[in-house]
């Protein structure tokens, strides 16, 4: 099958977005969008560096790779419209391969009437997922890192390390609590795209998405608004059963295990109760776990049995 | 370096398209457009597949990858504004490389005061390089390809066959007329994004990029139009010198080489005149190469010693 073919074969059937004008089948897509700002991401996935085919079946790296780059629509405040997929696919794959893995990017895709409006297909020796997301946004509503400002409150979406548990287990089978919940975590997760659409009242959210760990992500708020971030190590919040694995590997997977897609922000002291209130309302977690200071400026410090420790960018990093 | 540092090293020092909010350095890039429509195309290239560091520099590939995502939207009648860019890159690539290339990305992009918003770096086996961009065109000034129309001229750009005959004289060391002029059209196309804008002022125009051959690209516009192209051998252009060639290598490469980067359109016998006059105003060669009919539709066939052919969709096809 031609690539042409094979991104036709796959496209749905109907278009969604209503600002679409021309999706898969030209040179390019061609959309209009007068009221609202526009957002894009791309992301690269490679396989044995981001997934293995050991832990992930192809439907799961799918929505996994999809989901990474809703997740940065998101903590954009933006909501996902369309995507685009360049793949490149060893000669052994299979039809069947390629399809599922599509059907994992379609079902995903579905619940944000997203529309795959291009891409292509190429032969390689290594696996390698490159996906363009394209978003809307409010006026004035996208949110910055550079947003955090003095006292605000620091919070954090869901709980942390639950992808990392789930890839543990995956590679060590054995007797858990949750052990389905953990590794769903870990290849089906859900980017927070409601709540961070439903800010939009707020008029100043710092938001960033939790790919490479909350000690990098934090930081990276905190260097872009030049403040300090100052979190309580007792306050990040995991699952129930997180106890049950190593307390070591608790700890770094909680810190700097990638990939919850998870959102951290910042926050007024004033709107704090509309936050909270917005995660009541969408049935998610958002927990207080520190504030911004501008003593010691660009850093994330952790509270930590009553000592205060600068936190690295430990997150996992690609390219070194 | 991290992939961030690295994306934040090579991204321009200033941005110079007026309507984008947010470059580098957040979770997406934010523009906001709202007289004109957006044009989005992704395209990848693998290193052997695409290109090899046989016959190309990094500053080449850069280029070349650029302009044929460029390309595409000047297939649109867009204007380009934004790119993307995420290359996996073997452990073993130097710096040297990796900045010889995005310089090679970068003269292009200066061409058309496009910005670089985005993107990753990955480490992975082998190199390959994802470039989305983003262009503008006037509303309802796209160029489709299924806007071809029964008795429209069809015109070529440019000649065809160059970029192959570049890649021969590099694999073929030897003698040759203009060697440098063949290599260069291989290894530094230019799109045709001026030409494609200028052809504002006429109503209807379709219009496909010559990237994998007129074979190829006539038959999209043929399909997608639901008539036929018929095309004149004797009247497909190419370079003084291209006679030098085997005679057989000659008629491979004018129809089904690639990476050209002309474009082939059609447009109604009233416009012809204005179409002639916009190539001569820019400098570039036009050129009438055959006609379109209802008669056997969906094909393309050729004129060709006093007998008509089908023209095979025998473009490069990556994916097979």
């Amino acid at each position: 099958m031609d690539e042409f073919s094979f991104i036709q074969s796959i496209k749905q059937d109907t278009y969604r977005q209503p600002s679409l004008l021309k999706g898969v089948g030209d040179d390019a897509a061609v959309f209009r969008q007068s009221s609202e700002d526009v957002v894009i991401a791309v992301d690269t996935f490679v396989e044995h560096v981001h997934f293995s085919k050991e832990t992930m079946k192809p439907f799961h790296i799918g929505h996994r790779v999809l989901a990474a780059n809703i997740s940065d629509i998101a903590a954009m405040g933006g909501r996902p419209a369309f995507y685009l997929v360049s793949i490149v696919i060893p000669k052994h794959s299979t039809t069947i391969e390629r399809n599922e893995l599509f059907a994992g990017m379609r079902s995903l895709s579905d619940r944000y009437k997203m529309d795959l409006i291009g891409g292509d297909t190429v032969s390689g020796q290594e696996m390698s997922i490159s996906v363009t997301v394209i978003g809307y946004v409010p006026q004035k509503k996208a949110r910055y890192r550079s947003d955090a400002r003095e006292d605000d409150i620091v919070f954090v979406t869901g709980t942390l390390g639950d992808s990392q548990a789930g890839f543990h287990i995956l590679n060590n089978p054995g007797k858990y609590s949750d052990a389905f919940y953990y590794i769903d975590k870990h290849r089906m997760p859900i980017p927070q795209v409601e709540f961070a659409q439903q800010l939009e009242v707020i008029d100043r959210v710092a938001l960033n998405d939790i790919s490479d760990g909350i000690g990098n992500e934090a930081s990276e708020i905190a260097e872009a608004s030049n403040v300090s971030l100052y979190l309580y190590e007792e306050k990040l919040p995991t699952s129930e059963s997180y106890k049950q694995f190593p307390l070591e590997l608790q700890e770094k997977w909680k810190l700097f295990g990638g990939e919850d897609f998870e959102l951290v922000g910042t926050v007024s002291k004033d709107n704090w109760d509309l936050v909270q209130d917005t995660a009541k309302e969408i049935g998610i977690h958002v927990t207080e776990i520190g504030y911004v200071s501008h003593y010691r400026n660009n850093h994330v410090y952790l509270h930590k049995d009553n000592q205060l420790v600068p936190l690295k960018k430990d997150g996992y990093n690609h390219f070194k």
